[in-house]
């Protein structure tokens, strides 16, 4: 089902040195499943996060905040699925910090030094209890990348991992991360969470720098269906074990590798996006700021009317232009904006173009992949999201789901 | 299809004193339907108008602003459906002004006192000859408000009309209204159009308010699928025929009357939704602003994942505390909101409430027609909007549309 998207190869997840991981089956939601995730970090690991807006945020994302704050330094990160622990008020927070403060028993640290995530319903409370009954199990365990990004699945139908070299002046690093989707396609299962790691050394504030740059080119840029999650999560964490990154240039390269992990972490998330049958890049270019082509990529991206011409393969242009117009874009002059699918131009200062045929776009949106193209021929500003169609399927998934 | 909506009956729809209305077969985009309304109102009639923000607005809601604004005094509406004229540029305009000035010939009147509306698809040049040719039949039409309304229907199932009469200090006045649904769910066949006609003699400028007014309490307050069509108008005309409003009492009485039909007029189309299966009436209450009311409304009301659970009847309430938590209310504290569907309620204090059980919820989201009440407590505003859900028809209808 999900759009050119393959079982990662584990053979190509390189190990990150400083990183430990470990899963067990817990019954959190379901037997017999991997739903405990221990990710312990080498001591003096750098380690940054960024959380979900989601005012409804849900008992982990507030401690993960705290802990991170306190400036202990995280040692581990656990992570659950079945259960996303949100809406639970106090009785919520309580759990979290159990969980958190038996696998700080274990491992002779403080409970601030331990991140937890959790994924799955809303509203029903954490069985904290058979999360601490796995953590031995978990702990005694030593899981591969592509068995980490197994126990964090929830709906994913593909486990989704990515790895990469870079060439520091200072050695050669690894960035290895995993990810499940997609937050903002599924708030109740919820969860977008990513973990990317490396075996770099850099200090904690260009990390967070790096990290915010990343998202702004992967998580920030991909969208199924607008809803926000109550429990998104995007980890990066710096072992130091491997080559130090200090110069801008080193920053640079490493960032560009973490970027990399996450955008490709975060195209997975869409391209296994509910009920998707098509991965759709949105350009949009020629805006006076990166923010107002972000807003237009956005209403495009949103519109579930064009999401079903997208699913129809149906050049409905219409629907593409209105909702370009309904961007809110302050003097947007629609009679100056062109509009591609793909090479093909559709649109020519704000009417059909003459010469376009529409079996041209009908080609075009047959295929899995494609992209659209709006130029606003206002400034030199450019953003690109992805996303996907909405189907039946998506319809179906969303109404048959907590069976 | 549609959820509790039936047939106007064409005798509680009360004729208005210096409307004449005639409709004719244009073919404008089919052959055999009327498709094309001319609405006649006396002279000296105060008009005044909403139109969409979409910024690619069709060529007829440029005109009709421009002719509007120009002070000449509409003496009539002329109304196609099968095509919006939009997205078609200057030759858009040029072929809109033609229908204009042929109406004006005919009636001896300037084509500034013609405001022109279309429906239908989008970017296709309109068949101006066409509509102009059929322009004597429709003044030799004598039509009544329900043949009106279904003249202007495109996908509608049920042609949407309301009439009431309210009695004034100096006599009783009628209102009566049609409308085509729904500019917000289907672009394409763009526009939510709505024409709302009153003998009363009322100053051009209270009836800028009182449409203002109107607006706010009924098509302000309705979504489908968020979309906002490129094509909407929501007019409101005083014939001046029949008792005066002056007095602020008055005018309060017929805003009133205003009101209740355009929110019969809102109900309607949000009923006539595509593939809808239930009305959700979603109330906000004990914000800070109405505004922020609305803002959480509408993210409930957007959501896809909340929709396909109405759809469901499943009462998956984490999905609708998620998209409260996203609708962007600064410092909003989430463990005040309760949640209540119909009258249980559900969520206390941002938890579920321990009282609540399942079937309870499962048993008020079965009906066709439910509330949704958000009570935020941290001020005294609230708002009320009107919903449907997203059902498989939804993604067959507008991924098969346009066939």
């Amino acid at each position: 089902m999900a759009v050119n998207l393959s079982r990662p190869d584990p053979a190509r997840l390189h190990p990150v040195s400083g990183v430990r991981l470990g899963v067990a089956m817990a019954g959190v939601r379901k037997p017999n499943r991997k739903d405990v995730l221990v990710m312990r970090l080498a001591p003096k690991s750098s380690v940054a996060a960024i959380f979900t807006r989601n005012r409804f945020c849900a008992a982990p994302v507030v401690l993960a905040r705290k802990h991170l704050k306190s400036g202990a330094g995280a040692l581990a990160l656990v992570v659950n699925t079945g259960n996303a622990n949100a809406g639970t008020g106090p009785d919520g927070l309580k759990r979290a910090g159990a969980v958190c403060a038996a696998l700080a028993r274990h491992m002779g640290c403080r409970p601030a030094q331990v991140l937890p995530f959790s994924t799955g319903v809303i509203m029903e409370p954490l069985p904290a209890a058979r999360i601490i009954d796995a953590l031995p199990a978990a702990l005694a365990d030593e899981a591969d990348w592509l068995s980490a990004a197994e126990a964090i699945m929830t709906t994913d139908t593909v486990p989704k991992a990515c790895s990469t070299r870079v060439r520091l002046s200072t050695g050669e690093a690894t960035v290895t991360g995993i990810a499940k989707g997609s937050g903002m396609i599924r708030p109740d299962m919820a969860t977008m969470l990513a973990f990317v790691a490396t075996d770099a050394k850099v200090a904690q504030p260009a990390l967070r720098r790096m990290l915010a740059a990343a998202a702004n080119q992967s998580f920030n840029c991909v969208t199924v269906d607008g809803d926000m999650s109550t429990n998104d999560a995007f980890v990066l964490a710096a072992t130091g074990l491997g080559p130090r990154a200090a110069s801008r240039r080193d920053l640079a390269a490493l960032g560009g590798a973490v970027a990399e992990v996450s955008r490709h972490l975060a195209q997975a998330m869409v391209r296994d996006g509910e009920g998707a049958t098509k991965f759709v890049t949105v350009t949009v270019e020629g805006g006076r700021t990166a923010q107002e082509c972000r807003r237009v990529g956005y209403a495009i991206a949103h519109s579930p009317l064009v999401k079903t011409a997208f699913f129809a393969s149906d050049p409905n242009l219409g629907r593409i232009l209105a909702a370009i117009g309904y961007a809110g874009i302050a003097n947007l002059d629609a009679s100056r904006i062109d509009l591609y699918i793909d090479e093909v131009r559709v649109v020519r200062r704000g009417a059909r173009d003459p010469r376009y045929e529409e079996r041209q776009g009908a080609q075009a949106m047959a295929k899995a992949e494609f992209g659209i193209r709006a130029v606003l021929n206002r400034g030199r500003a450019a953003a690109t999201l992805w996303t996907c169609d909405l189907s039946f399927d998506y319809v179906k998934i969303n109404a048959e789901y907590r069976s």
